[in-house]
């Protein structure tokens, strides 16, 4: 049986049962960023998230919706990035175990993050295969519940309450841009804004060097990414079963960056707000000031900034 | 005649005649950093004031406090940082001149912040003798007026709304800290604690590599800043003859910490709370994490974090 997609009814149940345990983060503005793109921009600083990314609302709704009984044996996922640490967290916060499954080449720092938050990290070796077969060992040891980092339709619903949020604090938007890797944070937004904003236009970014939702969407099936090249390491997987067909409905757009512009809208945000963003939340800022959206000067543009977890040791400037 | 201290009156004045000139920035706080420091930290975010650094306030309470024909002739001063680019910014708020008087030595990306406000940037020598001259210059052939970065009471009125915002958004504190270089800050911050909060310590906190202010405090009388070395850029300067009475009348303690504390602190505090601080707000988060406070274990302290302009091309990590 097909899993239903979430309704505005359970995004806001999402809503009302993460609210103890996420932020709701602030939105701001910037007059110098405005002026150098031409509109007026509120930023949805997912930075400011706890675990430092939107990871954590989708986590947290997947974790805080099961049973006691299921809920006890743990949660099980594979993910080196934001996702693992947000499920950690989840996890934590309910007081049941978590197994995340990395990459034994994954930086040491975002080992220490998961297990500073209690988990067990499962190293293994860095090849897709072997990240499944491990979780699958996992699961069979431990009878815990994996949790996908993105085609899950209770992570899709947690993700969708950042556009909720938004839509609330800013106004009315003419345009809301987010990021597409997985499709979970696009799927939920577009959830959201058709919900309750109609007339709302949605507009994806995405890297250049993984461009497969773009690919997908213009060829009208899901395609694989194929060896994917970015700096915006969160953007790296294809969509999935559950996301993609809800963004094939809901989103009309995609526009595409490289890289040279993502780690100069990086570094120019940083400069500008103050505030420390991800390469991968980079990305809609960059379409942005390459003016690759069209008809955006003079409106009012919402952008999910989706995190702000970046090894300050390797900047890419 | 001795310019008479600001009172609690003219600083409230300062906090209307500037509203509308600067952000009330938010007051935010970080479970990690508490638990690593052991206490209930409210960080002040300056970082997030325009221009970038709380010398927003003092520089558009001063000019905007100027009378019409005053005002006409321009304002001047010399600055290498932050209080150059507040006087530029306040001055093309007001509409009115500003020349900023900068050693030739000066970074670019300062000069084009400054000359990015509209201001006109007059080089000189990389000596505080040629730039006391250049500045004399200046004023000899426009009638400029010049606002001192911190040793006049405009300035310093202006930058105590800074605490007057942190007592109001935090609620009751048993500690503040501010760091201190010129003092225009942490005598501003002094008489806004004294007038309305005086249960309320406060510490300040100085670069190991520039301790003028904590050698002066303890020998009862001003010292000059020797070769000052600190990656602390903004606390280079010493106490002047109007903020050295009022910090040796209310501030009994200055606690110091050395360069290494002071980056670590600054990564730590990116790392964690995602807002990009410059080395001088890095000091007091050093002082704390440092466990250099007396009795701050358990209590609910409040932080000036007073700037976040940062070369991001040259980081000290």
């Amino acid at each position: 049986m097909r899993e239903p997609e979430p309704t505005i009814e359970t995004i806001r149940a999402a809503a009302e049962r993460i609210a103890p345990h996420v932020h709701r983060t602030p939105v701001t503005t910037n007059e110098t960023l405005d002026a150098r793109i031409g509109a007026s921009v509120f930023w949805k600083c997912e930075n400011l998230q706890k675990a430092g990314a939107f990871k954590s609302r989708g986590a947290c709704n997947a974790v805080f919706s099961l049973d006691e009984e299921t809920a006890a044996a743990g949660v099980a996922t594979h993910s080196s990035g934001n996702h693992g640490q947000a499920l950690a967290r989840a996890a934590a916060r309910r007081g049941i175990p978590a197994h995340i499954v990395m990459p034994e080449t994954a930086p040491a720092v975002k080992r220490a993050a998961v297990e500073g938050y209690g988990a067990r990290v499962v190293p293994c070796a860095p090849t897709l295969a072997a990240r499944e077969e491990t979780l699958a060992r996992v699961v069979a040891e431990t009878g815990a519940h994996v949790v996908h980092p993105y085609d899950d339709v209770r992570v899709i619903a947690g993700q969708a309450t950042a556009a909720l949020e938004l839509l609330e604090d800013a106004g009315p938007l003419d345009l809301v841009l987010a990021p597409v890797g997985g499709g979970g944070l696009l799927a939920g937004t577009a959830l959201t804004i058709a919900a309750i904003a109609p007339g709302t236009r949605l507009v994806a970014a995405e890297p250049t060097g993984a461009d497969d939702a773009a690919r997908s969407l213009r060829e009208g099936r899901r395609l694989p990414s194929i060896d994917p090249d970015t700096i915006a390491d969160g953007l790296l997987t294809s969509t999935g079963e559950l996301t993609f067909p809800i963004i094939q409905r809901l989103v009309a757009e995609i526009v595409t960056v490289d890289d040279a512009a993502i780690i100069a809208a990086m570094r120019l945000f940083w400069e500008r707000t103050k505030l420390v963003i991800e390469p991968s939340s980079a990305v809609p800022v960059a379409a942005l000031l390459e003016g690759k959206v069209d008809g955006m000067t003079g409106k009012r543009v919402g952008v999910i900034l989706t995190g702000g977890n970046v090894d300050l040791g390797n900047l890419p400037w």
